[in-house]
């Protein structure tokens, strides 16, 4: 039996501004093509004519597979382009046919993950991209030349408004260009979020003026998609100049309710790892960071190196790439490897950037620092040679 | 070394109302009690002290084992109760706690799967629930004691509007109660869903004065979340009485953003399966089928029985169960599996079910037949023995 000729097409042969390519590897114990050509099929257009119609939506709306290897036996890597005239520049219907029913119900394939994506360009620049980017949270804070420092303010979970703002002001005037809140802290009835930003506003006029730099206080307004414009808003009024979502736990692309605020945004990779860590099924992290810059986040955060991240370099790596490779002319965003949180990692994560032009996330390496967490935040700062703005 | 108590709690000891309950079964090389009290730790206070005072966050905000097993050599199952003051009644709150960072990403723990999730009626009573749920969708429709007929028009992609309404009003006519737009089906160029809504609103129309009947047509607003709620209004006011979600690709609760708009919302189960179909790791199906409902889904669609499902009938049970268990006084949701398609499914569904409270999700089945779509929503009917409403 040979797969249907109608899912295949040669790369070039195929109007190249039309369609969005995804890398695919997935097993089979049939053979490849038979289970590529499905896979197309599920896809897209499942049903490709109406009984007893001379029609073919295939050539419009059929995904098509460019490049088919078998990498060992039964472990294929395909290339599949999708017109993307069937779900639009619209991240929600683009995750659907990536990632939905079609990919992982498709006949002769027991394990599958997405392992890449690329878009045309005048695709890319449909999407909104980070309204910030790198060059705008650095304008923001007024540095240039070195990583900006994020630090988490911790303990995550239990402090009143009062005690975190103090926690907050002391690791800025040490040196954090950045306080955020922990991806388990957002608006609380122990620490309602208009309350922590309006005493964190407070504090950070406060460290401005005793440091002479620039601040960041980045407010987690992960809620109920309905809610988060409110508390982005009243986040705002209290003193919050960014703000943060657990992207995939609230919907990867809800950062665009918060655009009309104004405010550089910052993602957390919850919910990354339930997609991307088990082996060969589901999707590399690094392409959930490419659509979250799509997205408009500004600064990324996703899985670092370090001995609890269980994170390989060359998954660091492609994540930076997502943040920062050109993409329709879209901004890049911040890449933040999460979990590399002591000063002794700046260079070698310098080294692994390629560039300065990352963040870092320290939690208890400030606030647990035995001489407090402004003794903890200017170990980063002495970590790396200042240079002038 | 002794796993430190402070994680672990008898769970008589802890107020039954101020915790919600998840089980996890994972993987360890190491010291069980020891990896399920890093979990504990991450998933809630990670840091639960500021170094030099006298606090402990843990007995308000920590996570605790309230049971411990092997279940093989290295392998656990842990009952962990989460203090929901932590997070709210909040889906992606919730999440984050349950599936983010913490979870994948804990020391001494190689592989982890949530299998279950359990509440205090105080704490499900403060989510919506379905609007609608089974009793409001049955009147909607007018049926009663036998399952709903819910046919997704096919072909799914590339149809124009005049031919999609066409094909569901043929489906109506002939016995189908809704006609759904495909998962892959939105709001496109080809297809704008204000055109669609109003063809097949009027096409409806059609259909319920030649048959007598009530007839629903669920129209998909997956799209961006900043626009959905005008898409939403456009769709209703074309005619499209039910809306449909991706759930997962655009977040698991923005159904909120349509609760407005005062229709029946339907869910369809798109990346679901990236999260629960490696075994050991992610998360059961059923507990997002679970979310789903406390979001306010009133249909819900998951995987179901039949070859290209590869589900086990525990897995179809535990989604039913899911949709109808009790649940702090929300409303049931209709369970609807996927991808059991035909008549001759009808029977061992039932009996599956236990009841007549189930949705069919028929597509090609009626779309492919070859006497036309009237015939086969018809061969879906005559597989029920009709009940007066």
């Amino acid at each position: 039996m040979t797969a249907d000729p109608a899912w295949f097409a040669e790369s070039d042969s195929l109007h190249r501004d039309a369609y969005v390519t995804g890398t695919f590897v997935f097993e089979t114990a049939g053979d490849g093509p038979e289970a590529v050509a499905h896979l197309c099929r599920e896809q897209s257009t499942a049903q490709w004519k109406r009984p007893g119609r001379e029609e073919d939506f295939r050539p419009k709306h059929g995904a098509k597979c460019v490049s088919l290897r078998e990498l060992v036996k039964g472990r294929w890597e395909a290339r599949i382009a999708y017109p993307h005239v069937n779900f639009g520049a619209k991240i929600p219907n683009l995750l659907t046919t990536l990632l939905g029913e079609g990919t992982f119900f498709s006949p002769e394939i027991n394990r599958i993950r997405l392992t890449d994506l690329d878009f045309p360009d005048a695709y890319a620049a449909r999407f909104p991209g980070p309204a910030f980017g790198i060059e705008g949270v650095r304008n923001e804070l007024g540095v240039r030349g070195r990583p900006l420092f994020f630090g988490v303010v911790k303990p995550n979970v239990g402090l009143a408004p009062a005690e975190f703002a103090a926690l907050a002001e002391a690791a800025w005037t040490g040196g954090l260009d950045a306080c955020k809140d922990d991806e388990m802290l957002a608006d609380a009835p122990w620490s309602p979020l208009a309350e922590r930003a309006r005493l964190c506003g407070a504090a950070r006029n406060r460290a401005e003026a005793a440091t002479g730099e620039r601040k960041m206080y980045v407010a987690n307004v992960t809620d109920e998609p309905d809610r988060i414009a409110a508390l982005g808003a009243e986040a705002k009024a209290g003193g919050a100049n960014a703000l943060m979502l657990n992207a995939l736990p609230i919907g990867l692309s809800c950062c665009r309710i918060l655009r009309p605020l104004g405010l550089p945004i910052l993602s957390h990779f919850d919910m990354v790892a339930a997609v991307s860590r088990a082996p060969g099924h589901g999707a590399d992290s690094a392409v959930l960071t490419l659509l979250q810059r799509l997205a408009g986040f500004d600064i990324i955060l996703f899985p670092g190196l370090g001995a609890r991240m269980k994170t390989t370099e060359d998954e660091v790596r492609a994540n930076i790439r997502a943040c920062v490779r050109p993409l329709g002319g879209l901004r890049p965003a911040l890449p933040v490897p999460g979990g590399s949180s002591r000063p002794e990692d700046l260079p070698g994560l310098t080294t692994l950037v390629g560039s300065t032009d990352f963040g870092m996330v320290p939690g208890r390496a400030v606030f647990e620092h035995p001489s407090g967490p402004a003794a903890g935040a200017a170990s980063f700062r002495a970590a790396f040679p200042p240079v002038a703005s």
